[in-house]
């Protein structure tokens, strides 16, 4: 299992983030992923490689056809990191809702 | 708003991940978020200056102390990123579901 560091570092760039999401329609072959990419073809094996590292994308040779396949791993672990901090987040965002709720209700036995 | 390139750039080191981690759980000055990770603070510096660049924080300065805080805008639309291509992936299962049914049909009526 890749890691959280090259995961997200997968997601940082426009045409790896295109890659994905061509991939999570079905499998590709690299010459249909890269077509429309305006990039040498060295310079865009290099994204997946960078895709494989973060655990993204395994691909497979069948004659001459190298065809790429979403891992949908990554994308468990990816969003797996961002929902426990949401869940933080939320949790401080309902004690300060509680807290000021207790203000308030101080505040409103002191008008009476 | 920062884009995602610079959105999943912040996420991409533990340092950063760290510091988000803290402060999803309240604002913090600088030097208790630095507190725990051995880099000169320089090197910190510069962690939270990508931070800020990718939209994760904001800072302010109040006498001699600068604190942090947490925006949540760039966690919304990481999250909102990943949604997309798991709606994609997800389509993509149903659709690859109902046409083995169909298949799966097709074979129990021949059987009979």
């Amino acid at each position: 299992m890749a890691n959280l560091d090259s995961i997200f570092h997968g997601l940082a760039d426009p045409t790896r983030r295109a890659v994905i999401a061509r991939l999570a329609s079905g499998p590709a072959p690299v010459s249909e992923l890269a077509a429309p990419h305006a990039m040498a073809l060295p310079s865009f094996m290099k994204h997946l490689k960078v895709l494989e590292a973060g655990g993204w994308i395994e691909s497979g040779k069948r004659g001459r056809v190298r065809t790429c396949r979403l891992r949908p791993e990554a994308a468990k672990a990816a969003e797996g990191w961002l929902g426990q901090q949401r869940s933080l987040w939320e949790g401080r965002l309902d004690r300060l809702d509680a807290f000021l709720a207790t203000i308030n209700e101080k505040e409103h036995r002191n008008d009476i």
